[in-house]
């Protein structure tokens, strides 16, 4: 029976049998975590060949000749811009491969605005009196502290089953010259796994801002994370962009962490010609030049697209069971209750849950106390402040199958709980 | 006979000649590239074992468990910070180990200050109405780019035999508060290879700067780099920090770019606790951490400081002969005439060579033409300008011996004409 059809009496019974359950939980001295989008050893095993790919002196020469080796080359090796061009459908010389981190390319990007402005900024971020960054939301904690730790002001914009509200999106963007950018993650987004329709991506190339220098930071973290031998499409943002001769206005990233091994991947930067030889000027002084043996490694061992896309199906053949295993559960145990509302990705790496509202919080506390760690509540918003207190992110990806059905089942209990408390307050 | 003791005659006839022996070297149609501290393939060839350092997953993880494929840990792992802390005499506590690149440290280190100060900043630098920068010269041209890049004003400080001139450290340290930092390349500097005395360590130490943020960028890039079984000595500056109460003032940078792979080392930043923890705080959100498995390699290879050291003589093998035949040749070619000066390091990459006044640049361009490529002159200066015109740096380290003998003795030509030259213009 769902909650909202229960009358008192049922919801306070309800509750104490769900104390029960949560008290059996609680004894069990649990220590779950599923707080980050982290692979699970399991998957990374898969990618164990990838630490023979360089076993000799010859194998480090690239096909240029280059010797991978020693120092150069600002902007990383062709084969590998190649691979990875072929697998983002970009033009390989429209990228830059970076160190181990697309997150710390997507930092260094703002960092480099802050201090010196893009091609066509009037003036250094740092020199205007206020910057302001657009926030779909939920959204990644990590982009929200990028965004903090600058003093940019995060303006939350509302996120719908076809990607941001454009209708926000434009109203900002065109009228508010202080709006300098605004994180996405257009595909399998980070926490609710929505793909932006072809319509979105549209309304983000013709974008006609009132600041010359704002920028679309486009963050592909999940471009070939399909879950389903079918997945989500998504428009290519930069054909979309020539169309319409915007060509300047997205930066987009990626990385082979989710691909190969999280911490050892190699990161992506794509931008237009006039983007990227303006940051040349300036990564060219920051660095002596990325590690170049790491970008060699994939495409020694994976040879070409097709055989990164046949790696992908294995890394999916462990995640998916993962990802219905907790919407089974959800299914079952919360569904017939009528509480609480979940994406159904087919791709990517979370879940987005929201519990009634003014319940998440309390289901991060209650989880916590019985040994589930989730992804703190709130953290999915600016500054950490959910506006409804709701939504929590699920990140089915790290633990055992087995440990997740039980986190899960913990998580089920707490949110019905919380949600019988809420009802017998209110 | 020196060109000072030399006629008008004689001077003619020795340039008739030089122009000869320039003309043969010209037409030899060489092509050769000594303008980067490069390590040759030969000692890069020595390190081969870490390719083959990790081979299946369980050669990756951690001491402590860790994971090393996976994310996290924004300061590299344990047995590394313990293997690198032993050769550099510092606590492994202090120190920070990054990516592939020093370079990228100390660019980030300044960018970090720019954006947000350190911890004991009266605003961030990029609020300050003007930032000046001290700048032993010559000095690393990579250093000045960075300068330059964030609009800061370089101030140049006389080198001496013992390191800077430490009377004009102290008086602008100490009377002017624009003054925010000071290059140093404190053993084997580049380019002159001078390992600063024990008096100019301390002096460094007990700085009293105007700026309460001033800080000592302190790049050790050769501290284990000797040529000789006896190597230069430098006081530990963290030593004499902490004698003075003063262990803010200093960061210190590293890296096993040339120890290992140039492309494909460990970059080591050393700090004090105050700065660490303040650092943690950005660096934290800037990346999900550096790439372990390249920090775990140079462990599991050299084992212990011991295998590290043994391994430094094998690479001094192949370069002191290098740094000798390019002594050797100034002495025998340019000794005899009077004309030049040179240091003689015990250690590091490079040669610091001083042409008679105002003759470097055109050394450089007569060396350009016949097909030896040199670092570019005045690019050991501030703004790329010598005010004399006279330092040359060289990097005997990339070519073969032959091809630098050769090298040596068209520069030696070219050094001889470009003075004689100046003396008949005079």
């Amino acid at each position: 029976m769902r909650l909202d059809a229960m009358d008192l009496e049922q919801l306070e019974a309800l509750r104490l049998r769900l104390i029960k359950e949560y008290d059996k939980y609680r004894e069990m001295g649990l220590g779950l975590d599923m707080s980050r989008g982290k692979p699970c050893s399991e998957q990374l095993d898969i990618s164990e060949d990838i630490l023979q790919a360089l076993n000799t002196t010859k194998d480090c020469f690239a096909k240029s000749g280059l010797d991978c080796r020693n120092y150069g080359l600002w902007d990383g090796i062709g084969e590998a811009k190649v691979l990875f061009g072929e697998l983002l459908d970009i033009p390989p010389e429209q990228l830059v491969l970076g160190g181990n981190s697309s997150l710390n390319m997507m930092y260094d990007t703002i960092a480099r605005a802050y201090s010196f402005g893009f091609f066509n900024s009037p003036r250094p971020w740092c020199r205007e009196s206020k910057i302001k960054f657009l926030c779909p939301a939920p959204g990644y904690d990590r982009h929200f502290a990028i965004c903090r730790l600058f003093g940019m002001e995060m303006i939350n914009i509302t996120m719908t089953p076809t990607g941001p509200d454009m209708d926000e999106v434009e109203y900002y963007v065109q009228h508010d010259k202080a709006v300098k950018g605004i994180w996405c993650v257009p595909k399998y987004s980070n926490p609710q796994g929505i793909t932006y329709s072809e319509e979105t991506v549209r309304r983000f190339a013709q974008l006609q801002p009132a600041a010359p220098d704002f920028r679309i930071f486009w963050d592909n973290a999940y471009a070939i994370h399909d879950l389903y031998e079918k997945g989500d499409e998504l428009l290519n943002i930069f054909d979309a962009c020539s169309e319409v001769s915007n060509p300047d206005i997205v930066i987009a990233f990626s990385s082979t962490s989710k691909i190969t091994f999280p911490g050892s991947g190699v990161a992506i930067m794509a931008a237009s010609p006039r983007n990227l030889e303006f940051m040349k000027e300036q990564i060219s002084i920051q660095t002596i030049g990325p590690e170049k043996l790491n970008q060699l490694r994939p495409v020694r061992t994976f040879k070409n697209a097709d055989g990164v896309r046949e790696h992908m199906k294995k890394l999916a053949d462990i995640l998916r069971p993962k990802f219905e295993a907790v919407l089974e559960i959800f299914d079952k145990e919360l569904a017939p209750y009528g509480v609480g509302s979940w994406t159904r990705p087919r791709g990517g790496y979370f879940i987005g849950f929201d519990t009634p509202e003014g319940c998440a919080r309390r289901v991060y506390q209650l989880c916590k106390d019985a040994g589930v760690t989730l992804t703190t509540a709130g953290a999915t918003f600016p500054y950490g402040v959910d506006p409804k207190d709701s939504n929590i992110r699920l990140a089915p990806s790290y633990p055992p199958i087995s440990e997740l059905r039980t986190a899960m089942k913990v998580f089920c209990t707490c949110v019905k709980l919380a949600a019988v408390e809420k009802i017998l307050e209110g």
